[in-house]
């Protein structure tokens, strides 16, 4: 069996990249070392991801690699931060080279491709747990936070919402889907994109801003909470997946109010702001929609196609309420 | 039952401290914001603590807090960096008050004494793991590094070796210690102290540092490997814990040279330095022991009080090796 020193060694640690100026120390002493530009801020956030409750025991190890490293990415672009580098702790039941090649293939696949060095780790025998660290990059005063929400702001939402909750629906039998649609849902659902270029193209545009992944009511919650604002959300204009837009519309809504797992950025900014809005998600490739207004009554209220009231009871997922 | 949300602001979230400028945003966002004093470094370190694997399923959850913080905070003295703030991730079998509370008191009264503030996290439901990402504060070119010693350096260790190890033989019923005995050497176990003061004296005054996690041999390993010199230690020199002086030679021995969860410091300097190693002792309040030399010849060589060659055979803690 690997010991740990060389599991470290053969999977995680690479040569250093020449274009990395920052990283003034990677893998392989007691710390390291970062060396933000001149100025600048750095956005922190860790997540951890455990076995049967963010993922299926045998989820298959490529998309795991990617999907842990996204979900910290989509924090990352939720601030509208520029992704450096993170760290990785993991605990496995046992060191398989079967696991840990794709693992660290899927991983490190989607590190490159947003230049995130892996700068550090830990990794341990345990109950499968991941937990990973993200440093991004901003500038004071630019960051997208929660608390900035202003009433009379358009809410908007990129991409499209639910088709990785429909997924886990069919997974749990909770609905049937044929093979083809289960498919196409599951990819949303085990590899998520973060909208990282969005983000960054939201800067100065954008009051507020949040990742959707515990279901948009409960994500924009926050939002609001910490703005000390309400909302009023047209329920209908909502955009489903693909895959959920050809689902009866009770579990459309459902699925796109409170489903988690989809990683689309809601965000809120001002009405004249609407064509730097679509400019910017134009440069970052993504589609926006534009699905309420903030107001400064507190509360959400949900409105149907025909701006009527519905009253729907919906909660976000919580780990520890939920199954 | 708290739910996630409750628990985070119940136990984890406090007012921000008024004298932590480089503090932009801590926790309640999607990522905290850090700004680091310019010209600074960010010393970055991630450790994760699974329960059965890095203390007992009934761990005393006071002592539980500060020790993960302190392992933290050891790799940050290791690097002679000052603690700035860190983030926690916490999986849970149950959110339960009588756990979370003394907890996060122990936790949280470490990060005071260090000023290291509590940043950022997340909570979920699985089995017990802690992982915790701490960052701290250099400058370029003092960090002490694993790869930095050079041959004629001597070798240092700080405080004392073989406590935490022996109240581990002692749990295991691998011999007998009467109460008291058990009781101090298990302090050093469950409660380490970080070098946290001795780490920064130190800065340009060591060459290479680490602290012991692992034991000496393994962890001074590490500076000889990534330095590419080899090191002679005196082994009867080796400074033993308080309950561990009173035990038989062998024992003693084998302790000191590979018991782990000592967080020492162990660290290496010119000769030319043994007064300015030994004042920075002095201001951090803590006694070293000079307890070799570092050799241009590849090698770990052990001698005896009579600087006679001994052949003992000893293995590194390895979480994927030993049990």
């Amino acid at each position: 069996m690997l010991s740990e020193f060389d599991l470290i060694s053969r999977y995680f640690t690479r040569a250093p990249r020449s274009n990395i100026d920052h990283i003034a120390l990677g893998v392989g002493d007691d710390c390291a070392l970062l060396m933000p530009a001149a100025g600048t801020q750095l956005a922190i956030s860790t997540d951890m991801l455990v076995e049967g409750r963010h993922f299926f025991p045998d989820a298959e190890p490529f998309a795991l690699g990617h999907k842990c490293l996204a979900v910290n990415l989509s924090d990352l672009a939720a601030m509208g931060a520029r992704p450096l580098a993170f760290t990785l702790a993991l605990a496995l039941p046992e060191a398989r080279e079967e696991w840990l090649k794709p693992f660290s293939t899927g991983l490190l696949a989607l590190a490159d491709l947003h230049q995130c060095e892996l700068i550090g780790g830990d990794t341990t025998k345990g109950p499968l747990n991941i937990c990973i660290t993200v440093f991004g990059e901003t500038l004071p005063g630019q960051a997208l936070r929660r608390d900035a929400a202003q009433p009379g702001d358009d809410i908007w939402i990129s991409g499209t919402l639910g088709d990785a909750r429909l997924a886990l629906a069919a997974y749990r039998n909770e609905l049937v889907l044929d093979a083809a649609s289960h498919a196409q849902a599951a990819s949303r659902m085990h590899q998520p994109t973060p909208r990282v270029a969005l983000g960054m193209a939201l800067r100065g545009i954008a009051h507020a801003a949040i990742d959707i992944s515990d279901g948009l009511v409960g994500d924009l919650g926050h939002i609001l909470k910490r703005s000390g604002v309400g909302a009023t959300l047209a329920v209908d204009s909502l955009p489903a997946g693909t895959v959920l837009s050809r689902q009866p519309q009770a579990i459309r809504r459902r699925f796109t109010l409170a489903g988690g797992d989809d990683y689309e950025l809601c965000f809120t900014a001002a009405s004249a702001n609407r064509a730097a809005v679509q400019a910017a998600a134009q440069s970052a490739t993504i589609g926006v929609t534009r699905i309420g207004t903030i107001d400064a009554k507190s509360g959400l209220r949900l409105h149907d196609a025909n701006d009527a009231a519905l009253d729907l009871q919906l909660t976000s997922f919580d780990h520890f309420r939920s199954t």
